[in-house]
């Protein structure tokens, strides 16, 4: 295993040493590197909080900033941020509004964001979203039901605007709900990755095979099949999605494709053209599209598809300005 | 040899149809999709046509746009557009301005540009910028003398915000070569690339090397070395930086991490933090800092540092507005 790093134990604290120092226009560290933050917060708002383990980079910490997160917590690779410092995060952010969290469904992500929230419950008003957007209803040993993947951007980027339009918290609280039955995402992997503490693949591939319905901590999916062609790939894939989700020709749908770390652009944009093309044959339609490395799982080589039906409300949410260090428009 | 493609002969052809589709806000395919163009060309400006071989995305297609550039003419993977192409792309993009070609120092492209130029340059006034930022003066079997490689992102920049500012054919022409002199790069590889055409990885390296000084068409670097720490990796990179470049403590300097592909964004910040260090070390001033996944070769693990030393006005152009699909601010 070859990666650019000095310890396997200070790893995650360098590279976000360097991501905030590489950002500081947008972003700082909390009070004693427990999370980062933005720089400058905005009273009168609602926080939003996020974050889970190292290993998903630029999730969350480049979704900080305007139009997206407060601040976001960081565990070591693939393990969820402790109680301490998400509480750590809400007592600095929390300007009076409230604090939202935005969990992915990992247990223990859930089970770390509630103890904090339970915690900090007495001083502050929390409310939290579990995301919920992966096609897999059965979850996998590390998650109860769906999991929490690369749709947890778009919950983000959507609340993130709400947030700044001066929703309050219990309207935040409902949108991220109501989203979790409109958001849909199904992962493939060509690879399995390798976590750096234990110089181990997670799982490992035969040249002709590849692993449908990954999450994004190398876990394996839900079957083991033939490699095929980009075009049978995302037609599996798209099929998956839309068999939950069953658009209407009348919906507005957002398609994004995530690179897990290890895919070139190339290749997204190619799937990308896939499954554009798959969709305009069954008559939908893509209104909004998102295409690039966000929600990752080290250097897995593989891709997401998400697919989300969104409304006229949500469309101006995901048009509304994002300043921070991996989305911004 | 795993990718998500459907067949060698499209796969290019199918990614930029995907980047079109994906971008149509910013962009649109030039006559008979030989290249892609802004979607609304400004008129009264010099106008910037760069390209060069596919496999370096988002490079160049992800920098055109308000700000950066006006056509992008992409080849075949690792190999160079034709003529036709770049003429096609003068043609439609010429405002009574005249063109600037960007160029990147690699023999298939300097020839290509060059005949172009030849071809069109009883109707258009042309002038080339031939980037040369690589440490390694020799160049290799692909290139005479230094090759142009990441910092080709940081002349696009620059003189695309030039020429948004109205600045003329000859003073754009003048300020890339002065930068061929102030920006320099160092390509680390810690794995070989897998052409889709070939299947063949075009060097193996070991589990204990790594290969220093490489370029981004996966030919090998100048030594290949045993694989180090972070820091020392970075140490040796920018010991050959600056000893070309030999800022002093006076130099405001544009410290830009770019990964080949198959790097982890997180990795990349630490590699980051370890150059930053490093300079702060020196007592050299970092002005402005890039951290991503720019200037690729498809899928190779490993990247580049690049160090550029800029005055107020490159500041200035730098800071300028950029909205393309890979370079927004």
């Amino acid at each position: 295993m070859k990666k650019f790093m000095n310890r396997a134990e200070t790893l995650v604290a360098e590279s976000l040493a360097g991501f905030v120092a590489a950002h500081e226009r947008l972003v700082a560290f909390g009070a004693d590197r427990k999370f980062i933050r933005r720089r400058s917060l905005r009273p009168g708002k609602v926080a939003l909080i996020s974050g889970g383990g190292a290993g998903h980079e630029p999730m969350h910490v480049g979704f900080v900033g305007k139009g997206m997160l407060d601040a976001a917590c960081t565990g070591h690779v693939f393990t969820s941020p402790t109680p301490d410092q998400i509480i750590a995060a809400i007592r600095e952010t929390d300007g009076g509004e409230g604090c939202l969290l935005i969990v992915k469904n990992y247990d223990g992500d859930v089970m770390n964001f509630e103890m904090a929230a339970e915690l900090a419950g007495a001083e502050h008003r929390i409310a939290t979203v579990i995301v919920r957007d992966d096609v897999n209803p059965g979850g996998s040993k590390r998650s109860q039901g769906r999991r929490g993947v690369a749709g947890t951007l778009v919950v983000e980027k959507l609340l993130g605007a709400a947030a700044e339009a001066g929703w309050r918290l219990d309207e935040l609280s409902a949108l991220g709900e109501d989203l979790n039955g409109r958001i849909r995402t199904v992962g493939v992997s060509l690879r399995g990755v390798t976590v750096p503490d234990t110089e181990r693949e997670t799982f490992v591939l035969h040249e002709n095979e590849m692993e449908m319905g990954v999450g994004i901590h190398g876990e394996p999916g839900r079957a083991r099949v033939k490699f095929a062609t980009a075009d049978e790939i995302v037609e599996t894939m798209l099929e998956a999605i839309l068999s939950d989700l069953a658009p209407d020709q009348s919906d507005k749908l957002l398609l994004f494709i995530n690179g897990f770390g290890g895919t070139p652009v190339s290749e997204l944009y190619l799937a990308y053209n896939c499954a554009r093309a798959r969709l305009a044959r069954l008559g939908v339609t893509v209104a909004r599209s998102l295409v690039g490395t966000y929600v990752t799982s080290l250097d897995m080589a593989g891709l997401s598809v998400t697919v989300a039906r969104l409304e006229e409300r949500e469309l101006s949410l995901w048009d509304a300005p994002a300043d921070t260090a991996a989305l911004r428009w």
